[in-house]
Parts: structure tokens; sequence; C-alpha cells
């Protein structure tokens, strides 16, 4: 497996890098970013899975999220991948939120998208492989958290492989995607239209059905800007029927930004870590 | 007014009392139980009220839930009302949710509980004059939180009178009594078979008509044996859909006793004081 490395950057004692390599999943060059805190030294550290949301690459959450100093005094690391292939041979379509930018962590089975959009193996197989075979990380203590379309994404892989993502969290996560202009357009297009095949990758869906075996923290702003396509009440009123271990949180005033995801990071931050350490 | 003296125990640096007196609203005797802080000897503290559940007279949280220490820290009073009018002359049913020990808050309209089942007004108006007049209280400074039926009454009291009650948590609360045993029984019984008088005795349709204009704070216990009856989905999906400011906290493995609520009242309590603090 070749890593290429396209910076390292000393941060809060650790470091903050951004690699490059070839990916069989996707079939494409595919770029991500991982921060190691300073604990890394001395031996593995659990890892932090965060997934984007739509337009997003590696590179918005590792500059904005603020993510770097509470990993560094939490000793967790950090793993920032991007949110589709991309590449001029990539299929793509006008709109923001399909094609490049907007993979919605699944595997396409439909045409054009089925030869490269193929996130759910990448994020939850091959990328995994890469990071643990470069990196001092704890392959059994991994967590998974996100924002927007990258909530959905930790929501649906923590629920479907919980014996591997040992703690969860989510930033106004896409909650109900197979009720939402957000989830049944895309699903359409990358699975096809029978709606069977939709449901493992819907996170209310999988609450009902099955729920975490561990707790869960959801952070959701009361003024976002995009609620009615998040439907965090579907989710809600999925794990307080489940019992769900669980905090919902719906913080006054913060919109659906970095603002908002830059303010819960160091309580998101800590929820994985007190739950990662052994 | 004459308030009875029944007891006075010091505690946590403060006062622990019960107190007795004749009530216009249920036209019974009332017994109630109060907790002064240390810092009430300096001047008037904020209030919290807590409303207890179903059996419960005001001695059952007083004794068993922990709250003194920690309203002691943080300098807020606490007071403990009974949940009906009792004796011989007041109605009563055998069922332990019905009659003596089962107000649920109301105004009763209906026969045979309409003469002193007037716990709404009791607790929102006679109760207050009285313990205003005795304690040295600050007015403008009223939270309000109960367990189960308490939870249920502070829920819907809260939302109806926010400039009174200006913070507000439950545990456990019966939280969409018109859809639930918990509540269609009593509502029948005490304001009559017509569904229109009990909606502003249920906490998920006044969430969804009016939600409540701070945040508030519900911890509900994942194997709470009551969780049919209690309903808290409903409240969750409502809070959720409404996008109020909020925190809904699934605890896992805590049931409906006093072990879960003194394991959390520290956060209640906290939670309190700090929205009442000017």
């Amino acid at each position: 497996m070749t890593l290429e490395t396209i910076s390292e950057n000393r941060s809060f004692g650790g470091v903050q890098g951004v690699y490059r390599h070839s990916s069989e999943a996707t079939g494409t060059r595919m770029t991500f970013a991982a921060y190691l805190p300073p604990a890394a030294a001395a031996g593995p550290v659990p890892v932090l899975w965060y997934l984007s949301g739509l337009t997003c690459t590696h590179e918005n959450a590792m500059t904005k999220a603020g993510a770097q100093e509470h990993a560094a005094r939490e000793g967790i690391a950090l793993i920032f991948p991007d949110t589709s292939p991309r590449g001029e041979d990539v299929a793509d379509d006008e709109a923001f939120d399909l094609g490049q930018g907007a993979g919605f962590y699944v595997n396409a089975t439909e045409t054009p998208w089925a030869p490269h959009f193929r996130m759910w193996d990448y994020i939850t197989a091959e990328l995994p492989a890469v990071v643990f075979d470069r990196f001092s990380l704890r392959r059994d203590a991994q967590g998974i958290t996100g924002h927007s379309m990258g909530g959905h994404g930790a929501l649906t892989i923590a629920m479907t492989m919980p014996e591997t993502y040992r703690s969860l969290s989510a930033f106004a996560p896409i909650a109900n995607p197979s009720e939402s202009d957000w989830g049944r357009k895309q699903f359409a297009a990358y699975l096809g239209n029978d709606a069977a095949a939709w449901g493992g990758h819907d996170a209310t869906l999988l609450m009902r059905e099955k729920g975490y075996p561990g707790d869960l923290l959801v952070d959701q702003g009361s003024s976002d800007q995009f609620l009615d396509l998040l439907r965090p009440q579907a989710l809600a009123e999925a794990m307080a029927a489940r019992r769900q271990p669980s905090v919902m949180r719906m913080q006054e005033g913060y919109d659906h930004s970095y603002f908002f995801v830059q303010t819960f990071m160091g309580d998101h931050v800590r929820w994985h870590a007190e739950r990662l350490r052994d």
C-alpha cells in the first residue's frame, strides 16, 4: 500500500497530516486527513472517524471543526475521509447534493454511479486497512461521528457494525433520509427505486430495528436551516421508543455551520475518548 | 395565613421543615415540606418546586431524593407539596392511581372530585402565596421539576405559565397522558369524557402547540417498568419537531425508583440554579 504524504503540520503537540492513496474500492485516488495526538508517540491510541457532509472534502472539518485541541488533550486520533470519489472520469451531477462530494456513504448499484461510488466499502474496510497499516492506532478502540450527511454515515455504519465502532455520536445528522429530499433522490440514484434497498442506510429505521449496543450523543441546532430535511424528530422518537441509551440535545439558536460543530466538538471528542479508553 | 410548623431539622447547614395550613383551594388541611439553604439566611434565594408522583406525599422526595445537599451547594430553596387533598371527607378510589395521592395537578370539574381536587390552583397560586409570605424566596426566580405524575405536573404547569416558572426539568414524566392509561382514566374522572378539556394537561400536546420559552432537561430510565405508560417517545418527537431547546437523556439501566431520581438530582438542581441566578 503506497501512501503519498501531501502535508504534515505540527498541531497541539501532535501531527496533522494529509495523505493520498490509490483506492480499489472507488477505483480512484483518494485523499484523507489524519490527526495523531502527542500520546501516539508512546504507543497505539484510540481513533475517532469524522465523516463530513455534502460538498465537503477531507479538508473542511480538519480546518474548521477545532477538533485537534480536544483530541490532543484526550489522546485520541482523528481521521477525516473525503465524501466521495472524485475526478474527470468519475460520474457527477450538476446538483451539489448528488455525485462528487455527495457519496452518502453507500455502495452504488445503479448506472452511472456503480463503478466508483462505493463509499461504504471505502470507509468501513479499505481506509481502515490503510490507516492501521500506517499509524499507531488501536483497532479495538474506534469511534465514529460526523456532520449532516456524515452524521447519517456515522449512525448507519455504527449501527451496522457496532462491534467495530464502539462509540457513536452525530452533529445534525440526516436522520431519516428515506423520508427526506436529502435521501430519496440520492438513494433512488445510487441504489435504485426499490426502497427495500434503502433501509440499511436510514438511521431512524435502523434505530427502530436494532439500535446501538452502546449509548450515543446527538447534537442538533434549533435554528438549523435544514431541519425539514434532517428530520431529527424521527430519530428522537425512535430512540425514545426503543429506550436507546442516548443523549439528544436540541441546542438553541445554533445553525448547520461549523460554528455549531466546533462549539460542541469538545463534548463529542470527550464522549468518545471516555468510551474508548480501557 | 396561619402556618403550623410540624418539624424543622438542620440539613446541610440549612433547614428542612414540614408545615401544615388550611387550603381554600382544596378545602382541606394541606401539608408540604420546604428546604431553605444556608444562603437563605442572607437574603432571598431562588426556589425549585418539586412535584411528586402517584401515591407520594410531601415526604417521599424530601427523604429519598437526596436533593438537599445539591440545593445547599447551589443556594436554592426546595418546596415539596403533597400530591392531592386528603382526609375522611375527601373522595377517594380503591385504585392507587385515582383519588387521594393521585391528584394529577388538575382542577377537577366532575363528581365526586370537584369539591376538593383542585391541585392546579393549589400548586400554582395558593401554595406560592403561602411560601412567599413565610420564607425568604425570590418570586422572580422559580423553577419547577417533578417525577412521574409530578413530571407531568411540572411540564404542563411550566408550559402554561412560563413567565412564572423560568426553569424546567422532569424525571420520567407521564409525558402523553391523553394517550396513556396513566391519564385517560384520571382525566375522564376529574375532567369528564370530552377530551377537549384534557389538552391543557398533556405535555406532548402542549409541546406541539406552544413549547417552552426556555430550555428543558428530561431524564428517563431505559429500564423503567412504566415506560409504556409514560410514553417518552411522544414527548421526544414533539420536542425535536418543534426545535425546542432541550436535553433528553435516556439513562441506561435506570428504573422508575428514587434511586434513579437521586442519581440525577444533582444535574437537575444545578440546571435550575444556573438558569435562575441573575
